[in-house]
């Protein structure tokens, strides 16, 4: 962001040009015109409603482009979407932003939102915008539906359920690096990739009726694989254990771990690196075949990395050894 | 705010120690150990959402006790249910905590929420918490209920409409300058007053019933009286002409006013200060006696002060002449 406001556009120009299309199509927004906004009662539906923040230098670095930045602040709310098993449908964004914002600034924004509501079945239905002395700050706050009593809770896990996780881990983790230019040992292609996973993650919300049907219990993985494990175990009363053998990692990560002197220390990096944005599940062993089938028709994988059993917290385990794990994840904070 | 953290009080103990029995007792929050909350459908009722951030230094003074900022926070919002007939349901929240921050911040800040979730019937569903190098932000989303189709819409004005508005005009820009220590000829008692209406709004929420019976369109007063009257018109397609020498005041205003070298500047000071967190309405004739009596009942008034007529923008008279106001009301920006 550089330079102040050209042609003095400020927050009410910017709600007047780039918001108010963002919310046509949308009788719920009333226009932007108004105080709030109306969600009429869906019979059989119950409304699933997350909210996230971010702080540019602590969520995002301050070069990334905003039309990324507000594709991430959609995508990481759709993600808690994707993890309950509810299905997109609108949103409330409040940002701060900084006196040196320019037009051109507000503009990106803009346009990360557009593609992605796009994307993602979307519509704008409210909010606030406002100046700060500090750092861009955003939050918005994600409304999705699904079937009354069908959310998939974080505390429901039972012993003799297998646990099963996404896609790939600790992509995020080293994409942030990537994109700080600390990962030298990896090519510019596999650095572009990564980074770009930092940047833009993917929520897996087509997977919510399958999860609805066979999951007990599901989180997405935002803080780490360790972390979110954890906080299943917590909020279930179970134990949850993990085999750090079995992470499922992309051809990227591999590479890097290969080039790890302690690999064991490497695979702990990618565990609690946090921004991963997958989805881990615990489930019955039945179940396990179908709900990776309807992974598969997705296009990405489920792989089954642990079980869970009477006790407490989250264990980890490399090469049938329990390991301790100090950096139980990373905290944005 | 002064010093670090004491005693490593971070986010994540925040919330488990003192948001958590903010939640209590509503079953949507999932005990805020969850990705998201759920909102069963109510029968025979919308969810009527609003969201406002503010940002310290902005919205309010860096040395404005955080208990009321969190209670201001609340009640801005709180207002937006009001005026569109809305009872309060719930709230999420996010905060984005300064470096600085101590226990005794956040403690402060927890207490505000009580307070106010006590006094208005809300319990917190969910949000984020983060750090910030920046200063103090945070934004609310509240809930509210209304019987299906009866929200009061802005856009609803029409000629032949009487325009009424709740409680006293000006206290909340007056208050701001007695916050800062700029009015000088009030007396302490007065500017004590007046700086606690600038903290701590009241937001009329009683009129909800007797609004949606009575009431074409409605509005809070939050940006001024000329500038959100304005937004009524645009919305509406009408013009609204008010009367500035009907403006109801409050004694310690009157005063004010009475000190002022040119009465209609004072006025249109009054008029254009922002942060009065009444409501505005329009109403035919005949709703008016039942309106104003419904308010009553509260303990407050409804002033007429203008009407709706065909025509476009907000029309401001003085002594039965139209008078022409540049500054169209304050812009927190």
């Amino acid at each position: 962001m550089s330079g102040p406001d050209d042609d003095r556009f400020d927050e009410f120009d910017w709600i007047e040009q780039d918001l108010k299309p963002l919310a046509e199509g949308a009788p719920e927004a009333l226009g932007l015109v108004d105080d709030a906004a109306v969600i009429p009662a869906r019979p059989g539906f119950d409304l699933v409603i997350s909210k996230d923040a971010i702080v540019e230098g602590v969520h995002f670095l301050p070069d990334d482009p905003l039309d990324l930045v507000a594709r991430k602040l959609l995508r990481v709310n759709l993600s808690d979407l994707a993890a309950k098993g509810a299905a997109p449908y609108g949103y409330f964004l409040a940002v701060a932003w900084p006196s040196d914002t320019t037009r051109a600034d507000r503009r990106a924004f803009t346009e990360g939102l557009k593609a992605d509501q796009a994307a993602f079945g979307l519509r704008l239905m409210g909010g606030d915008t406002v100046s700060t002395p500090g750092p861009f700050t955003a939050s918005l706050t994600i409304l999705g539906w699904i079937p009354t009593g069908a959310l998939v809770r974080r505390d429901a896990a039972r012993a003799g359920d297998v646990v099963l996780v996404s896609g790939t881990i600790g992509d995020g983790g080293l994409g942030l690096r990537a994109a700080q230019g600390t990962l030298p040992t990896l090519s510019d292609d596999e650095q572009l990739a990564l980074a770009d996973r930092y940047r833009l993650p993917r929520p897996r919300l087509g997977l919510g009726p399958a999860l609805r049907v066979g999951a007990h219990a599901s989180a997405d993985v935002s803080d780490g694989l360790i972390a979110d494990a954890g906080r299943i175990a917590a909020a279930s009363g179970v134990r949850l254990t993990i085999d750090l053998d079995r992470t499922p990692l992309s051809a990227s990560a591999k590479h890097w771990l290969d080039g790890q002197p302690d690999r064991l220390a490497g695979l702990i990096d990618l565990a609690t690196a946090g921004d991963d944005y997958e989805i881990i599940c615990t489930t019955p062993p039945d179940s396990v075949a179908p709900l990776r089938s309807a992974a598969a028709l997705l296009g990405f994988e489920l792989t089954e990395i642990g079980a869970v059993t009477d006790g407490v917290g989250v264990r980890a385990v490399y090469r049938g050894a329990e390991t301790p794990i100090t950096r139980a994840g990373y905290r944005h904070g």
